[in-house]
Protein backbone atom coordinates (compact mmCIF):
# COMPACT_ATOMS: atom_id res chain seq x y z
CA UNK A 1 0.00 0.00 0.00
CA UNK A 2 1.45 3.21 -0.89
CA UNK A 3 2.16 5.93 2.09
CA UNK A 4 0.25 8.96 2.08
CA UNK A 5 1.78 12.02 3.65
CA UNK A 6 -0.54 15.17 4.61
CA UNK A 7 0.75 18.42 5.37
CA UNK A 8 -1.08 21.52 6.88
CA UNK A 9 0.75 24.99 6.58
CA UNK A 10 -0.43 28.44 6.71
CA UNK A 11 2.70 28.93 3.94
CA UNK A 12 1.91 26.15 1.70
CA UNK A 13 4.50 27.32 -1.37
CA UNK A 14 7.17 27.05 0.75
CA UNK A 15 6.55 22.81 -0.21
CA UNK A 16 6.67 23.69 -3.75
CA UNK A 17 10.27 23.41 -5.30
CA UNK A 18 11.69 20.65 -2.16
CA UNK A 19 9.03 18.40 -3.37
CA UNK A 20 9.57 18.22 -7.04
CA UNK A 21 13.04 18.19 -6.79
CA UNK A 22 15.32 14.85 -6.32
CA UNK A 23 14.22 11.50 -4.39
CA UNK A 24 11.10 13.89 -3.08
CA UNK A 25 10.35 13.97 -6.63
CA UNK A 26 11.21 10.33 -7.23
CA UNK A 27 9.50 8.90 -4.66
CA UNK A 28 6.19 10.29 -5.57
CA UNK A 29 6.23 9.12 -9.41
CA UNK A 30 7.55 5.86 -8.41
CA UNK A 31 4.17 5.72 -6.68
CA UNK A 32 6.05 4.67 -3.22
CA UNK A 33 4.56 8.09 -1.57
CA UNK A 34 1.62 10.48 -2.20
CA UNK A 35 2.21 14.22 -0.61
CA UNK A 36 -0.98 16.31 0.05
CA UNK A 37 -0.30 19.75 1.03
CA UNK A 38 -3.30 21.41 2.86
CA UNK A 39 -3.72 25.71 2.55
CA UNK A 40 -4.95 26.55 6.20
CA UNK A 41 -6.48 29.36 4.58
CA UNK A 42 -8.70 27.37 2.58
CA UNK A 43 -10.07 26.10 6.19
CA UNK A 44 -10.69 30.12 7.50
CA UNK A 45 -14.20 30.92 8.75
CA UNK A 46 -14.56 34.26 7.81
CA UNK A 47 -14.56 36.77 4.66
CA UNK A 48 -10.91 38.51 5.21
CA UNK A 49 -9.03 34.29 5.55
CA UNK A 50 -8.12 34.99 8.89
CA UNK A 51 -5.85 32.35 10.10
CA UNK A 52 -4.29 34.42 13.11
CA UNK A 53 -4.68 36.39 16.16
CA UNK A 54 -2.84 38.15 19.20
CA UNK A 55 -2.14 36.03 21.82
CA UNK A 56 -4.18 36.12 25.53
CA UNK A 57 -1.82 37.48 27.84
CA UNK A 58 -0.48 39.58 25.94
CA UNK A 59 2.96 39.18 24.14
CA UNK A 60 4.77 39.49 20.31
CA UNK A 61 3.96 37.03 17.81
CA UNK A 62 0.56 35.92 16.22
CA UNK A 63 -1.03 33.15 17.15
CA UNK A 64 -2.96 30.51 14.79
CA UNK A 65 -6.39 29.96 15.56
CA UNK A 66 -7.89 27.24 16.59
CA UNK A 67 -11.11 26.97 14.09
CA UNK A 68 -9.44 26.67 10.49
CA UNK A 69 -7.01 23.14 11.97
CA UNK A 70 -9.96 21.44 13.92
CA UNK A 71 -12.02 22.04 10.29
CA UNK A 72 -8.78 20.27 8.36
CA UNK A 73 -7.91 17.45 10.19
CA UNK A 74 -11.49 16.77 10.97
CA UNK A 75 -11.99 16.39 7.73
CA UNK A 76 -8.79 14.40 6.70
CA UNK A 77 -9.30 12.11 9.63
CA UNK A 78 -13.35 11.89 8.13
CA UNK A 79 -11.49 10.75 4.80
CA UNK A 80 -8.59 7.64 6.42
CA UNK A 81 -7.47 6.43 8.94
CA UNK A 82 -4.02 8.57 10.26
CA UNK A 83 -1.23 6.03 12.20
CA UNK A 84 0.22 9.93 13.49
CA UNK A 85 -0.37 13.38 13.65
CA UNK A 86 2.81 14.60 13.80
CA UNK A 87 2.80 18.55 15.19
CA UNK A 88 6.67 20.20 14.31
CA UNK A 89 7.53 21.80 17.41
CA UNK A 90 10.46 23.25 19.53
CA UNK A 91 9.26 21.11 23.15
CA UNK A 92 8.93 17.91 21.02
CA UNK A 93 10.84 14.76 20.76
CA UNK A 94 14.39 15.19 18.71
CA UNK A 95 13.99 13.72 15.68
CA UNK A 96 16.47 10.90 14.45
CA UNK A 97 17.19 8.17 12.56
CA UNK A 98 15.21 5.61 14.90
CA UNK A 99 12.09 7.96 14.18
CA UNK A 100 12.63 7.93 10.87
CA UNK A 101 12.39 4.09 10.20
CA UNK A 102 9.72 4.11 13.04
CA UNK A 103 7.57 6.34 10.40
CA UNK A 104 8.93 4.84 7.32
CA UNK A 105 6.69 1.90 8.42
CA UNK A 106 3.16 3.56 8.58
CA UNK A 107 0.13 4.09 6.30
CA UNK A 108 -0.79 7.41 6.67
CA UNK A 109 0.77 10.36 8.57
CA UNK A 110 -0.04 13.52 8.80
CA UNK A 111 2.13 16.58 9.58
CA UNK A 112 0.88 19.91 11.43
CA UNK A 113 3.02 22.65 10.96
CA UNK A 114 3.19 26.18 12.91
CA UNK A 115 4.16 29.51 11.31
CA UNK A 116 4.99 32.74 13.19
CA UNK A 117 4.98 32.18 16.91
CA UNK A 118 3.08 28.86 17.41
CA UNK A 119 -0.31 27.02 16.67
CA UNK A 120 -3.06 27.91 19.45
CA UNK A 121 -2.83 25.06 21.96
CA UNK A 122 -5.84 23.16 21.88
CA UNK A 123 -5.75 22.18 18.34
CA UNK A 124 -2.23 20.11 19.98
CA UNK A 125 -3.71 18.79 22.77
CA UNK A 126 -6.56 17.83 20.88
CA UNK A 127 -4.86 15.97 17.87
CA UNK A 128 -1.39 15.20 18.39
CA UNK A 129 0.10 11.95 18.48
CA UNK A 130 3.16 12.86 18.89
CA UNK A 131 5.44 15.99 18.82
CA UNK A 132 8.57 16.44 16.74
CA UNK A 133 11.37 18.63 17.31
CA UNK A 134 14.22 19.62 15.12
CA UNK A 135 16.80 20.85 17.30
CA UNK A 136 17.35 23.58 19.62
CA UNK A 137 17.13 27.06 17.50
CA UNK A 138 14.21 29.16 16.28
CA UNK A 139 12.76 28.84 13.36
CA UNK A 140 10.06 31.34 11.32
CA UNK A 141 8.01 27.87 10.66
CA UNK A 142 7.57 23.98 10.84
CA UNK A 143 7.72 23.85 7.43
CA UNK A 144 11.35 23.26 6.58
CA UNK A 145 11.65 20.93 9.94
CA UNK A 146 8.67 18.76 8.24
CA UNK A 147 10.45 18.61 4.60
CA UNK A 148 13.77 17.25 6.43
CA UNK A 149 11.73 14.72 8.46
CA UNK A 150 9.68 13.88 5.29
CA UNK A 151 13.21 13.34 3.00
CA UNK A 152 14.66 11.32 6.07
CA UNK A 153 11.51 8.96 5.78
CA UNK A 154 11.15 8.30 2.44
CA UNK A 155 14.36 7.57 1.54
CA UNK A 156 13.66 3.78 3.93
CA UNK A 157 10.80 3.37 2.19
CA UNK A 158 11.71 0.19 -0.34
CA UNK A 159 12.14 1.19 -3.60
CA UNK A 160 12.57 4.72 -3.29
CA UNK A 161 16.33 4.57 -3.70
CA UNK A 162 17.81 2.37 -6.04
CA UNK A 163 20.49 -0.60 -5.70
CA UNK A 164 23.25 1.75 -6.31
CA UNK A 165 22.13 4.60 -3.92
CA UNK A 166 21.37 1.77 -0.92
CA UNK A 167 21.86 3.54 2.14
CA UNK A 168 23.36 0.76 4.25
CA UNK A 169 26.56 2.32 4.70
CA UNK A 170 25.88 6.01 5.41
CA UNK A 171 25.80 7.72 9.02
CA UNK A 172 23.49 6.94 11.45
CA UNK A 173 22.28 4.00 9.52
CA UNK A 174 23.51 1.85 12.51
CA UNK A 175 23.80 3.67 15.77
CA UNK A 176 25.74 7.13 15.61
CA UNK A 177 28.59 6.27 13.58
CA UNK A 178 29.77 8.66 11.13
CA UNK A 179 31.08 6.74 7.72
CA UNK A 180 34.40 7.66 6.49
CA UNK A 181 35.08 9.91 4.07
CA UNK A 182 34.87 9.59 0.79
CA UNK A 183 37.04 10.20 -2.86
CA UNK A 184 36.73 10.28 -6.00
CA UNK A 185 37.99 10.41 -9.72
CA UNK A 186 40.93 12.44 -10.38
CA UNK A 187 43.23 10.03 -7.98
CA UNK A 188 45.76 13.70 -7.96
CA UNK A 189 44.01 16.88 -8.33
CA UNK A 190 45.55 20.56 -7.04
CA UNK A 191 48.22 18.26 -5.20
CA UNK A 192 46.43 16.59 -3.33
CA UNK A 193 46.00 12.66 -3.83
CA UNK A 194 43.73 10.10 -2.71
CA UNK A 195 44.43 7.76 -0.26
CA UNK A 196 46.83 4.69 -1.82
CA UNK A 197 45.04 1.79 0.34
CA UNK A 198 41.46 3.35 -1.66
CA UNK A 199 43.36 2.43 -4.94
CA UNK A 200 45.20 -0.78 -3.97
CA UNK A 201 42.41 -2.92 -4.51
CA UNK A 202 42.82 -4.82 -1.52
CA UNK A 203 39.32 -5.09 0.00
CA UNK A 204 40.43 -6.21 3.35
CA UNK A 205 42.74 -3.44 3.70
CA UNK A 206 39.79 -1.23 2.11
CA UNK A 207 37.82 -2.12 5.27
CA UNK A 208 39.74 -1.80 8.09
CA UNK A 209 41.33 1.55 6.96
CA UNK A 210 37.32 2.55 6.54
CA UNK A 211 36.82 1.33 9.61
CA UNK A 212 39.76 3.35 11.12
CA UNK A 213 38.91 6.72 9.77
CA UNK A 214 35.32 6.16 10.67
CA UNK A 215 35.97 5.38 14.28
CA UNK A 216 38.21 8.51 14.45
CA UNK A 217 35.07 11.21 12.75
CA UNK A 218 32.79 9.33 15.07
CA UNK A 219 34.93 9.98 18.24
CA UNK A 220 34.92 13.69 16.48
CA UNK A 221 31.86 14.23 16.55
CA UNK A 222 31.19 12.42 19.75
CA UNK A 223 33.57 15.55 21.02
CA UNK A 224 31.74 17.84 19.22
CA UNK A 225 28.15 17.13 20.39
CA UNK A 226 28.98 15.99 24.35
CA UNK B 1 26.55 45.98 5.63
CA UNK B 2 24.47 43.85 3.77
CA UNK B 3 25.49 40.05 4.94
CA UNK B 4 25.80 38.16 1.85
CA UNK B 5 25.16 33.90 1.78
CA UNK B 6 26.30 32.37 -1.28
CA UNK B 7 25.07 28.55 -1.62
CA UNK B 8 27.29 26.33 -4.24
CA UNK B 9 24.92 22.94 -4.85
CA UNK B 10 24.10 20.03 -7.33
CA UNK B 11 20.46 20.51 -6.83
CA UNK B 12 19.74 23.79 -6.83
CA UNK B 13 16.20 24.14 -7.99
CA UNK B 14 15.12 22.74 -4.66
CA UNK B 15 15.64 26.68 -3.19
CA UNK B 16 13.60 28.47 -5.11
CA UNK B 17 9.93 28.06 -2.73
CA UNK B 18 11.55 28.22 0.17
CA UNK B 19 13.75 31.44 -0.55
CA UNK B 20 10.64 33.27 -2.13
CA UNK B 21 8.24 32.91 1.00
CA UNK B 22 7.86 34.33 4.47
CA UNK B 23 10.95 35.62 6.19
CA UNK B 24 13.28 34.67 3.99
CA UNK B 25 11.82 36.38 1.04
CA UNK B 26 11.21 39.47 3.49
CA UNK B 27 14.44 39.46 4.26
CA UNK B 28 16.29 39.88 0.76
CA UNK B 29 13.35 42.10 -0.62
CA UNK B 30 14.10 44.66 3.06
CA UNK B 31 18.01 44.48 1.62
CA UNK B 32 19.03 42.70 5.25
CA UNK B 33 20.48 39.54 3.13
CA UNK B 34 21.41 38.92 -0.67
CA UNK B 35 21.59 35.01 -1.13
CA UNK B 36 22.85 33.75 -4.10
CA UNK B 37 22.64 30.01 -5.58
CA UNK B 38 25.45 28.37 -7.58
CA UNK B 39 24.56 25.48 -9.72
CA UNK B 40 27.26 23.12 -9.45
CA UNK B 41 26.92 21.90 -12.98
CA UNK B 42 28.12 25.14 -13.92
CA UNK B 43 31.16 24.41 -12.76
CA UNK B 44 31.77 21.17 -14.28
CA UNK B 45 34.90 20.72 -16.30
CA UNK B 46 33.87 18.08 -19.36
CA UNK B 47 30.48 18.21 -21.84
CA UNK B 48 28.40 16.07 -20.54
CA UNK B 49 28.72 18.37 -17.35
CA UNK B 50 30.11 15.28 -15.29
CA UNK B 51 29.78 16.36 -11.63
CA UNK B 52 29.84 12.57 -10.06
CA UNK B 53 31.63 9.84 -10.08
CA UNK B 54 31.97 6.61 -8.17
CA UNK B 55 33.92 6.35 -4.91
CA UNK B 56 37.23 4.97 -4.64
CA UNK B 57 37.33 1.84 -2.62
CA UNK B 58 34.08 0.69 -4.05
CA UNK B 59 30.85 1.23 -2.30
CA UNK B 60 27.28 2.36 -3.24
CA UNK B 61 26.43 5.91 -4.19
CA UNK B 62 28.34 8.22 -6.18
CA UNK B 63 30.72 11.58 -5.01
CA UNK B 64 30.56 14.39 -6.02
CA UNK B 65 33.42 15.38 -7.84
CA UNK B 66 36.27 17.83 -6.47
CA UNK B 67 36.95 19.98 -9.46
CA UNK B 68 33.62 21.76 -9.52
CA UNK B 69 33.96 22.71 -6.52
CA UNK B 70 37.03 24.19 -6.31
CA UNK B 71 36.36 26.03 -9.60
CA UNK B 72 33.27 27.92 -7.84
CA UNK B 73 34.75 28.44 -4.31
CA UNK B 74 37.71 29.76 -5.66
CA UNK B 75 35.85 31.87 -8.27
CA UNK B 76 33.60 33.19 -5.28
CA UNK B 77 37.12 33.74 -3.22
CA UNK B 78 38.33 35.66 -5.97
CA UNK B 79 35.69 38.50 -5.33
CA UNK B 80 35.04 39.04 -1.84
CA UNK B 81 36.42 37.64 1.80
CA UNK B 82 34.25 34.93 3.28
CA UNK B 83 33.77 34.93 7.31
CA UNK B 84 32.94 31.49 7.00
CA UNK B 85 32.62 28.32 4.29
CA UNK B 86 30.63 25.97 6.26
CA UNK B 87 29.88 22.28 5.13
CA UNK B 88 27.03 20.74 6.08
CA UNK B 89 27.74 17.52 7.01
CA UNK B 90 26.96 14.75 9.55
CA UNK B 91 29.79 14.31 11.69
CA UNK B 92 29.76 18.45 11.96
CA UNK B 93 28.78 20.47 15.29
CA UNK B 94 25.14 20.11 15.94
CA UNK B 95 23.70 23.61 14.90
CA UNK B 96 21.79 25.39 17.59
CA UNK B 97 20.68 29.00 18.61
CA UNK B 98 23.90 29.70 20.07
CA UNK B 99 25.58 28.95 16.40
CA UNK B 100 22.84 31.04 14.54
CA UNK B 101 24.09 33.87 16.97
CA UNK B 102 27.26 34.09 15.89
CA UNK B 103 26.78 33.25 12.32
CA UNK B 104 24.40 36.17 12.18
CA UNK B 105 27.07 38.96 13.04
CA UNK B 106 28.57 37.58 9.42
CA UNK B 107 29.26 39.92 6.72
CA UNK B 108 30.02 37.02 4.05
CA UNK B 109 28.90 33.22 4.30
CA UNK B 110 29.18 30.59 1.79
CA UNK B 111 27.45 26.97 2.55
CA UNK B 112 29.01 24.19 0.30
CA UNK B 113 25.86 20.86 0.20
CA UNK B 114 26.42 18.00 -0.51
CA UNK B 115 23.46 15.44 -2.66
CA UNK B 116 24.02 12.07 -2.97
CA UNK B 117 26.55 10.06 -1.15
CA UNK B 118 29.16 12.74 -0.48
CA UNK B 119 31.31 15.46 -1.76
CA UNK B 120 35.10 14.21 -2.26
CA UNK B 121 36.88 14.84 0.73
CA UNK B 122 39.53 16.79 -0.93
CA UNK B 123 37.03 19.61 -0.93
CA UNK B 124 36.11 19.88 2.68
CA UNK B 125 39.74 19.56 3.65
CA UNK B 126 40.76 22.90 1.66
CA UNK B 127 37.92 24.84 2.22
CA UNK B 128 36.08 24.30 5.00
CA UNK B 129 36.27 26.56 8.21
CA UNK B 130 33.28 25.09 9.73
CA UNK B 131 31.30 21.69 9.50
CA UNK B 132 28.04 21.68 10.82
CA UNK B 133 25.41 18.97 11.12
CA UNK B 134 21.56 19.77 11.49
CA UNK B 135 20.92 16.08 13.66
CA UNK B 136 21.40 12.59 13.94
CA UNK B 137 19.83 11.34 10.50
CA UNK B 138 20.30 10.29 6.77
CA UNK B 139 19.07 13.31 4.64
CA UNK B 140 19.23 13.26 0.41
CA UNK B 141 21.32 16.48 0.46
CA UNK B 142 22.72 19.42 2.60
CA UNK B 143 20.04 21.81 0.68
CA UNK B 144 17.31 21.67 3.69
CA UNK B 145 19.90 22.02 6.44
CA UNK B 146 21.06 24.70 5.09
CA UNK B 147 17.65 26.18 4.57
CA UNK B 148 17.03 25.35 8.04
CA UNK B 149 20.19 27.35 9.39
CA UNK B 150 19.43 30.16 6.87
CA UNK B 151 16.24 30.95 7.85
CA UNK B 152 17.47 30.95 11.67
CA UNK B 153 20.38 32.89 11.26
CA UNK B 154 19.10 35.74 9.31
CA UNK B 155 15.89 36.00 11.63
CA UNK B 156 18.38 37.24 14.23
CA UNK B 157 19.69 39.94 11.83
CA UNK B 158 18.58 43.29 13.30
CA UNK B 159 15.61 44.42 11.01
CA UNK B 160 14.44 40.95 9.72
CA UNK B 161 11.91 41.13 11.88
CA UNK B 162 9.47 43.41 12.82
CA UNK B 163 8.69 44.64 16.87
CA UNK B 164 5.44 42.51 16.97
CA UNK B 165 7.35 39.38 15.38
CA UNK B 166 10.20 40.35 18.35
CA UNK B 167 11.85 37.06 19.12
CA UNK B 168 13.30 37.68 22.49
CA UNK B 169 10.07 34.99 23.90
CA UNK B 170 10.59 32.15 21.54
CA UNK B 171 11.93 28.73 22.94
CA UNK B 172 15.56 28.77 23.17
CA UNK B 173 16.68 32.55 22.80
CA UNK B 174 17.61 32.16 26.15
CA UNK B 175 19.62 28.58 26.90
CA UNK B 176 17.41 25.60 26.42
CA UNK B 177 13.88 27.06 27.45
CA UNK B 178 10.76 25.91 25.97
CA UNK B 179 8.25 28.74 26.29
CA UNK B 180 4.57 28.62 27.75
CA UNK B 181 1.74 27.33 25.53
CA UNK B 182 0.07 30.21 23.32
CA UNK B 183 -3.66 30.73 22.87
CA UNK B 184 -5.82 33.11 20.64
CA UNK B 185 -9.58 33.69 20.62
CA UNK B 186 -12.01 32.08 20.62
CA UNK B 187 -12.12 31.78 24.31
CA UNK B 188 -14.22 28.70 23.76
CA UNK B 189 -14.12 26.62 21.06
CA UNK B 190 -15.43 23.12 21.03
CA UNK B 191 -15.43 23.14 24.53
CA UNK B 192 -12.35 23.61 25.42
CA UNK B 193 -11.73 27.21 26.88
CA UNK B 194 -8.15 29.15 27.30
CA UNK B 195 -6.83 29.03 30.61
CA UNK B 196 -8.67 31.67 32.72
CA UNK B 197 -5.50 33.39 34.27
CA UNK B 198 -4.55 34.59 30.79
CA UNK B 199 -8.05 36.31 29.93
CA UNK B 200 -7.62 37.95 33.39
CA UNK B 201 -5.42 40.94 32.65
CA UNK B 202 -3.35 40.36 35.65
CA UNK B 203 0.08 40.48 34.35
CA UNK B 204 1.59 39.48 37.61
CA UNK B 205 -0.40 35.98 37.39
CA UNK B 206 -0.20 35.89 33.72
CA UNK B 207 3.61 35.78 34.24
CA UNK B 208 3.79 33.31 36.86
CA UNK B 209 1.68 31.42 35.35
CA UNK B 210 3.91 31.46 32.28
CA UNK B 211 7.10 30.76 33.93
CA UNK B 212 5.00 27.78 35.05
CA UNK B 213 4.33 26.39 32.08
CA UNK B 214 7.38 27.01 30.71
CA UNK B 215 9.12 25.44 33.47
CA UNK B 216 6.75 22.03 32.83
CA UNK B 217 7.21 22.40 29.09
CA UNK B 218 11.12 22.36 29.89
CA UNK B 219 11.41 19.63 31.92
CA UNK B 220 9.59 17.45 29.73
CA UNK B 221 11.41 17.99 26.72
CA UNK B 222 14.67 17.45 28.89
CA UNK B 223 12.92 13.89 29.72
CA UNK B 224 12.64 13.61 25.92
CA UNK B 225 15.75 13.93 25.32
CA UNK B 226 18.05 12.74 27.83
Amino acid sequence: MMMRIDIISAVPDIFDSPLNSSILKRAQNKGKVEIVIHNLRDYAFNKHKQIDDKPFGGGAGMVLKPEPFFECIEKLQSERKYDQIIFTSPGGKLFNQQTAKRLSLSGNIMFVTGHYKDIDDRVKKSFATEELSIGNFILTGGELPALLMIDSIIRLIPGVLNDSESALDDSFMDDETIEAPDFTRPVEYRGIKVPEVLLSGNDKEIKKWKAEQSKILTERWRNYNN
